[in-house]
């Protein structure tokens, strides 16, 4: 098209596709181009908007490492990655939610009624709970990959504090499908602000908190993975996570009981003598 | 809100925005993350396709630097650097076109009647025309910044073989809105396609050249500033410029003269010996 205008441009770029493109290319790429000409067209984007626009990628660009991901976690706070992850959740099982950027691969082995806790202080957190498939059934030996912050708010990836797998755990449940460990309750921590991130937090009056949760990763044979987390009712960060984890299904009451409750068959019974938090999550999995 | 979910998280993120937030950053961020999940959910955007769309970013920050714009050269073979030039060009005016990342400050100056062929082969193009206000008045003292590709598709920016200032020169018309200088045609090029955007190029089906053009930037007191280009009107590539910069009015006819048509006034004339090539092209700006 030799005279492109304002109004044909979207066209013209449909225009220049190959036949031969892939199908699956041209849908994603026509709508994406659809959608950012319509943004700009709607919001009437200035010379100076593009060019912040573009600092902003560049920005992202400057602090990009292996160790610092800008680009994902300016998905995360925009709600994109939250919406992928609802878009492919599967509504007959637990509700997914966001990996983000603390998994790491090689997790020590964590039997059933294992302890994570350690030395750390605080009361003792009990986790316990059945995976089941949609109709009930407990799924027996199915993986449970568990991760979380220390006390201090930080994963033993950011922590020089922390041994490299530190709230790191991997458990294979019983023939009963269930599992149980002990840990110290997750905290509240901030996504990075210091980058061009933390400068589109502050432009639009957000602040960068996550209420706390654990992270899990189920897996079992046949089975749909399930990357989802789980919140405390009572997190005051739990109406307004900055990266829009929050399912209802994932907010579960953390009771606390007394240490005279605290059950047999566990690594650390016998050695709580203070009142502990106990949570019971049930997770349902989806046939692949 | 406590509950996100796949159709709400649109605007449980307006919802997080500050009451205090600027009101046009509030416009354009909302429109921008309304555009970006609408795209999600309409293509029904998968983790693997997401993840692309990060690699794609990544892959543009590792080899965007100083002399190489990966994510400029994305809005523009996307159509959006045009798009936003479209939307903020008057239609009063002379069109404008696609800035690209070839311009430098600082050229040297270039008399009226001046030439930029210098000792490069080829048949000369003289190229002329008159700066002019909405009402058809020259404007006196208008400037000209010009800039093109040496005849081996090349700006001097990328060519060692070239000077710094090869094919850039800056002029300031007299008193009657006139301006003329010498070059050589430039010739059709290839925007850079070794990156990730060419990765995108390649999956559309698409090639990555521009059709031959001038670059000129005119800026007189009081007037708007035009970024614009000149098209010859018999090139390949004009109905498919792969940055969507060819509007109607800067597609011009090159016409082939006998040396002796050749004006008299010019650096060059009396040294003209073999057909040459002439555009005539008149610049309306609009007020400022
Ligand atoms: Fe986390
Ligand atoms: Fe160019």
């Amino acid at each position: 098209m030799r005279n492109v205008t304002k109004d044909n441009i979207t066209d013209v770029f449909k225009s220049y596709m190959a036949a031969s493109t892939d199908a699956r290319t041209r849908e994603v790429m026509n709508a994406l181009v659809q959608h950012m000409h319509d943004f700009a067209r709607e919001v009437n984007l200035t010379h100076d908007e593009w060019r912040k626009g573009i600092a902003f990628l560049e920005g992202c660009a400057a602090i990009e490492s292996e160790d610092h991901h800008e680009f994902v976690l300016a998905s995360d706070v925009l709600g994109l990655s939250s919406l992928v992850d609802m878009l492919h959740s599967r509504p007959d099982a637990t509700s997914s939610s966001v990996l983000g950027p603390f998994h790491v691969s090689g997790a020590p082995p964590l039997a059933v009624g294992g302890d994570m806790k350690r030395h750390y202080g605080g009361p003792v957190l009990l986790a316990q709970g059945t995976i089941r498939d949609t109709d009930g059934n407990p799924i027996p030996n199915a993986e449970l990959d568990i991760w979380q912050t220390a006390p201090n708010g930080m994963y033993a990836s950011q922590d020089d504090e922390q041994d490299t797998f530190s709230f790191h755990g991997l458990m294979t449940v019983g023939e009963d499908g269930r599992y149980a460990f002990t840990t110290v309750k997750p905290v509240e921590y901030t996504v990075p602000s210091d980058g061009p991130v933390g400068d589109i937090l502050r432009a639009c009056g957000r602040h960068p908190w996550r209420p706390s949760h654990l992270h899990y990763i189920v897996k079992a044979p046949g089975f749909k993975t399930l990357v989802t987390e789980i919140f405390p009712e009572d997190d005051p960060y739990l109406d307004q996570d900055t990266v829009f984890g929050v399912r209802d299904d994932l907010v579960m009451t953390y009771v606390e009981k007394p240490a005279s409750d605290f059950p047999e068959g566990m690594a650390i019974s016998g050695t709580v003598d203070a009142p502990f938090l106990s949570v019971e999550f049930d997770v349902t999995l989806a046939r692949a």
